[in-house]
Formats: structure tokens, sequence, C-alpha cells
């Protein structure tokens, strides 16, 4: 029988670990709790209607069809046993493996304040972002149905929370729906009269770039027409809006549409596999793994991804963490992959080294920041051509020829006409 | 004060409505449960994760833009009240009318089992159809993970209840999925070995057509390797499957995947109107309306589309009942819109005349049978050519130009690769 690999989660880590092992003389499974890989970065587009789910979501199987040792299967992992080596499903099931990737990614975190969920959904799932394209989409109908002028304004403020690139992402498009969609369809609200606010409890947005940068995603944000909030901390979230305070006091803000960009908290699975193999958690309840990406004292148990609190090892180099970025993900699934075919052959497994091609985020219409580390040094630009990179960067990482000419199709049709064609609010 | 005319639901009646008033000296409301009008024939495509949802469902209000004298509102009437001439929304707001058109449609029938509903889901909404593509692609998905050979089979079992247009549309589709587009995906079942049975309680598929064509259809059906069951009685309905009875006496059929597209019943409003006009509904509860579309003694109130039990009224001929079909609820929407600039004119009103150009049911990737009505005579035929022109059809009266393109362009794909891109199952 041969080595049984298997790979929990099929997000950017886990996908890209199972085409490292096409040619491998292994039988791959690949489970996850949906039936498609999603191409995260774009998510933000469905959420804003721009995109529609097929554009950025590829069916799993679809993508492994090819490939002859892969099965592809849809459940949740609820156990992990590293004695019996099995996983246990959440209907009972039970898979064996000689071989586990964990690579079950990320979740919100409301820094212990789950009761604000539902006020202020996240994003990481399509289901998460057709929950917010419905309250954005639903915050202009019930504004056009609303005659109290204290409601109508409520309803016509948006709060995004946290100014990492999913925020400042988001802050950027719902301004652009408001100035540039949505003008024209109202009669009477005029959806240019929505306010839009981005809160970042730190001092600036965009914290893994540069500081030139940030200042300059900032100035396009405001340009855009989003009023940014800087060292501005949340102390609550309710039905009816969120409590800040400021250098200048404590601020209340009526919002029936806030979202939350702020926290990010690992996998549930990582404290499954700590009772399974005693391994460290982080503090943000990720899994400390060895330089070769294994877990201490367990040499066939490899996690990746947004799971693992992982270091890059260049020769020579101080060991620096790998952020929690999708090339780190990827990279992570090609060295998981390589060190489970070089135990199978009795060699040495390798450390995890991370290459950071760079940072981008795009912030509207046309801007973006771009910083690229480049043999020649840094490469910082920002504003019309770092959109232009953004865009086809983008379009050219998404899976399947079909899904990228469709992106670009839609962003070409978006751009000329303003128009974003996947506006519908499925009914309750 | 410009006379206020309210039009109920923004389906092809209701749209054609509004658009015809676009010159009027009035001002138009339209009122819809949902924030799209959908372009209901290929829904079942949807349906079968062949388009995506925006592909067919466009925001009325920007369909609307131009026509400066709509206001598009998002909300359910409840009640009607043709004294004070208002209507209720679910949520208690009033709105004032002086001239009335409601087009809210049909639902579905279970024929008085309402019980068998969850077991069966029928096909009207967006939300309809990603239920039936959850149910359909989840069957798959388990069956796949399924070890006992008669449970296997049970979820490889799909059942279309009623040969219709709409059934017969979706059992040939589920065949083609089945038998072309899911194979080579899975590793422990073959997709082809699935069953997609359709039945039907009469003794013939599509009985508006001519009986040639339903006999073509039932060939087509079955070259689609589809087992069209006619003569047969749905006696119950369960989670497990169900039970039927024909000329050879009764039977079970386990399945997991259950569509109902047997029963078609009048929207709520109906009895509303009922209730507040005192006019008569027929067996399905369809409003039964004056020759021009008006009710008894409330000439300022039209019924059309499906919620309407209407005749045609050809000069020289007797009257004749209109389908339940688009073009007619397309043309009762014109005639409304008319009488209503004719009763502002103090001209007379004119009788609603259908004019029936044809009928089309598709069967499958390249199947369909045409009956259309020309100057020289009916005009038949059947197979690929009947396809393309059902096609082209459905393209040239998709709303709006992008949706036309975008629609044409996954057929294309489709047809060349047999993948069905909409493949998403969202999450729970």
């Amino acid at each position: 029988m041969r080595p049984q690999v298997l790979i929990i989660g099929c997000g950017f880590g886990g996908l890209e670990a199972a085409r490292a092992l096409r040619a491998a003389d292994v039988d791959i499974t690949v489970i996850d709790r949906t039936n498609h890989h999603l191409f995260q970065p774009l998510l933000y587009q469905v959420a804003t209607a721009g995109l529609s789910a097929p554009s950025i979501a590829a069916p799993t199987r679809h993508l492994f069809r090819a490939q002859r040792n892969v099965t592809t299967l849809l459940g949740e992992v609820v156990a992990i046993d590293a004695q019996s080596r099995t996983v246990t499903l959440k209907d009972g099931a039970l898979l064996r493996w000689d071989h586990l990737i964990v690579a079950a990614g990320a979740t919100h975190s409301y820094f212990g304040r789950d009761e604000w969920a539902p006020h202020a959904p996240g994003l990481k799932t399509l289901d998460d972002a057709f929950e917010i394209r419905r309250r954005v989409l639903m915050a202009f109908e019930m504004a056009e149905r609303e005659d109290d002028p204290a409601r109508r304004a409520a309803l016509l403020q948006f709060v995004v929370v946290g100014g990492g690139p999913t925020g400042v992402e988001l802050a950027g498009t719902f301004a652009e729906i408001a100035r540039h969609t949505l003008p024209g369809e109202f009669r009477r609200i005029d959806p240019r009269q929505a306010r839009v606010l981005l809160v970042e409890g730190n001092a600036r947005v965009l914290q893994a770039m540069p500081e030139r940068l940030s200042e300059r995603a900032r100035e396009q944000l405001t340009a855009l027409g989003v009023e940014v909030k800087l060292n501005a901390r949340v102390t609550g979230i309710d039905a009816e809006g969120l409590d800040l305070t400021t250098a200048a006091g404590p601020e209340r803000l009526l919002s029936r549409c806030i979202v939350w960009a702020a926290g990010v908290a690992a996998s549930p699975l990582g404290r499954a596999l700590a009772d399974a193999t005693g391994c460290t958690l982080d503090r943000a309840g990720r899994v400390v793994v060895e330089p070769d990406l294994s877990l201490a004292g367990h040499p066939n148990i490899q996690v990746i991804g947004d799971l693992a609190s992982a270091q890059s090892h260049a020769p020579g180099k101080e060991p620096r963490p790998v952020p929690g970025v999708s090339p780190g993900a990827k990279q992570m699934g090609r060295c998981a992959a390589a060190n489970i075919l070089k135990r199978l052959r009795g060699q040495p497994t390798t450390p995890f080294r991370y290459s950071d091609y760079g940072n981008l985020a795009t912030i509207g219409r046309h801007s973006a920041v771009v910083d690229l580390g480049t043999p020649a040094g840094p490469l910082r630009f920002s504003g019309y051509l770092a959109w232009l990179f953004w865009l086809f960067a983008h379009v050219y990482f998404l899976i399947g020829f079909r899904n990228r000419f469709v992106v670009l199709m839609d962003w070409a049709w978006a751009y000329w006409t303003h128009d974003r064609h996947a506006r519908v609010i499925a009914q309750k």
C-alpha cells in the first residue's frame, strides 16, 4: 500500500502541497469543509458586488481532476490522533494517514468580544462575503425607504474596523460604490452622502508596508472620500453602531453596516493539534513549528499557512517570522511536500525559507501601493501604475484560465461603466 | 400632484408595465420583495451550476436608473385597501396609489401536501436555485464518502417531479452533469452511474406542445440517459425518497435530491385582493380579470402575469385563456400600461389580446423542441437546430447587454469544455 498523505484544508497552502506531490508515489487525500478553493485576495470584490462567487471559487475536485493520486473529500476534521494516525470527521468518520499536512487556515478574532460578531461580520469565506454584500446593499435600500433624517444618516454610515489590506480595500470600494456606482439609481436619497469610515487602532494603515506607502494609502483613501480614523480603539459594537476611543475622547458612530477586518485567529484545529501532540500555540492560537514545518517529536505532521507560526531560515541570517500572506502559504505547501518526499527517501528534511516578493494593496478604482523586493533593492510605487500592477498580478495568480478571463472582463466592464454587476441580494 | 402608479412585483409583467409608462406624466413606484429582476427562463441553469446568479439577475433600480419617473422600493406588500387606495407593507409602512398593477407572480403548489416542500424544493427564486444546486452537488459529494452500496445508489438517484419545461430542462441537465461534467473528478464513485428520473402524472411531457414534439422530447431525454416515467402519480415524499403509483402498481424511489416542478399556485396577494375587492379567484388562486385586465368594479386595479386568470380577446374569435409564460406577462404589462394612459385621457380601455409566438423547451446539451406560430402556419422542429434557436432566443431576451454577453461566453465555454463553472456550495 502506498503511503497515505492527508491534507486538511484546500487554501493556498493545501492546494500547493497536493500539487507538489503530483508525481509522487503516494495516495493523497485532500479534505476541506467547502467544495471550493477560494482565491481570497479577491474576496472583497465579491463582498462589494464587483465579482460573482464562481469567478473566484473553483471546485476543488475540478482542480485535481487530472491528478490521479488525489482524492478530494468534503468534510470537517474535528480531532486528530497522532498515535493511531487518524483524524475524526464531524460526522464520526475516521481517515487514516501516514503523513499529515494541516493547512486549516485562520478565522476572525474579536479579541475575546465574540458578542460583537453578529454586528460586525468578518471576511474569510464566501458566506461572509454574501453577508457583507447583503448588509451594504440593504443599507442603501432601507435608507431609500426611511423618512427620518437621523435614521437615514445612520443607515448611510459604513464602518470598516482594521486598516490592513482587507480593511483598506473594503473601505475604498465602499466609497467607490457610494460615489460612482449608485448615484442616479435612487430617487429619495443621494448615495454620495454616504459616509465611509476606516477605523485603525495604530498610527497608520497597512502596517506591513513602509511608512511612506502607508501615508500614500491614507491620502488615496481620503481622496476617495473615506474618513480614516487612526489611533482609534473600538470599545463596543452593537446592533446600532460602535463605540470608539480616540485622542479626542470617546465617540459613538451609528451604523447598520460594520465590517470587521481587524483580528485574525488560527483555526480551532490548532487547539486539537496541541491536545494530540502537546505542541506549543502562540498568542493567536497558531502552531509553533520546527524549522522544517513539522511538529517537535512528530516528524510526520506538518503545519503550514495561516495556522503555522513559522520562521524563515535563510542561510547566514537570523530566523524571521513568515507573514500571513498567500505567497507564504504556497511556499510552505511546496516545502512540506518536498520534505515528505525526502523522508520517504530517507533523506534529511530542509528548513523552510520564505522568499519575499513584496507586498501590494489596492485602494479603489485606480490606486494601489506596491512594495517589491528586487535584487537591486526595494521598488516602491503607488497610484495608477501600482493599480495596474496589482490588477495583473492578481488576475495572473487566479486559478484556472477561465476565471482569469472572466475576472478581467468583469473589471474592464466595471471600469468603463462604474457598474457592479453582482448586486444580487438573496432572499431570506 | 401627478397620478401615482404603483406596480407590485418586478418580474416580466411589472418591468414591462413600468417601461411602457416611461414617457407618461405619472409617478411610478415599483415595489418588489427582492432587489433584482430575475430572468426566470434561465433559472434552471443557476440551479445546475451552469450560470452564476448575477448573469440572470439584474438589480431592479439599475434597470430603471434612466427612467426618472420610476422609484424602486424593496419591500413586501401584505395587504391592499381599495377604498383608501393604499397598500400595507410587511413592516407596517403604507403606500398610496391612484392606479395599481398587481404583478406578484406565482409560487409552488404541492397540491395541499405542504409537508413535501422541505424534501422537494421548487424552482422560482434564486434561493430555490441555490438550494437545488447545493442538493445536487452534495449528493455526489456524499456518495464519494459513502461505503455502503445501497446508500450510495440512493444518493446517486435524482428525481424531478413534473414534465413541463422546467422539469424537462432540469432532468436533461442533471443527466448531462452526471454523464459529461463530473466523470473524472471522483475516485470512488462513477458519476455516470447516477440515475435521473423524470416523473410526470400525464401521458406525455411538455403538454403545451403538439404531441409529436412531446414524443421527440421524450426520445431526446431518454437518449441523454433520463428515465421518463409517464402516468405516474406521486403519493408521498419524505427525507429518504418518494412514493409513486403507476400502471404497474406502487413504487418506492430512494433519493436525497428530489426537485418539484409540478404545481404552480398564484401569489398569496391574490387572496389579499379578493379580500379587498371581492374579486373571484380560480382554482389555482389566480385573480379572474375583466377583458381589459382590471377588476370588476375596480377599474383602477389591474392584475397581470402569472397572478391573473386572463383571456385573450382577438376580434371575431372566442376568448382563449392566456398561458402562464413570459411573453404573456410582458404583453399584459404593456396592455395594463396602455389602459392606464387611456383612462387618464378619458378614453375607453382596450381588451387584452395575446400574440402567441410559439413555444420552446430545451432538453440538454444540444436538443430542444420548437413550436412557432408563423403567418404560413405552425413551424415545428426539434434537435440541434432547435437548440441553437432556443439559445439565441433566450440570450436575445436577456436583460441588459452585459448579461447577454456573459451568458453567451459562459455557454460557449461550457459547450467546448463540458465544464460548469458555478459549482460553489455555500457553507452552512
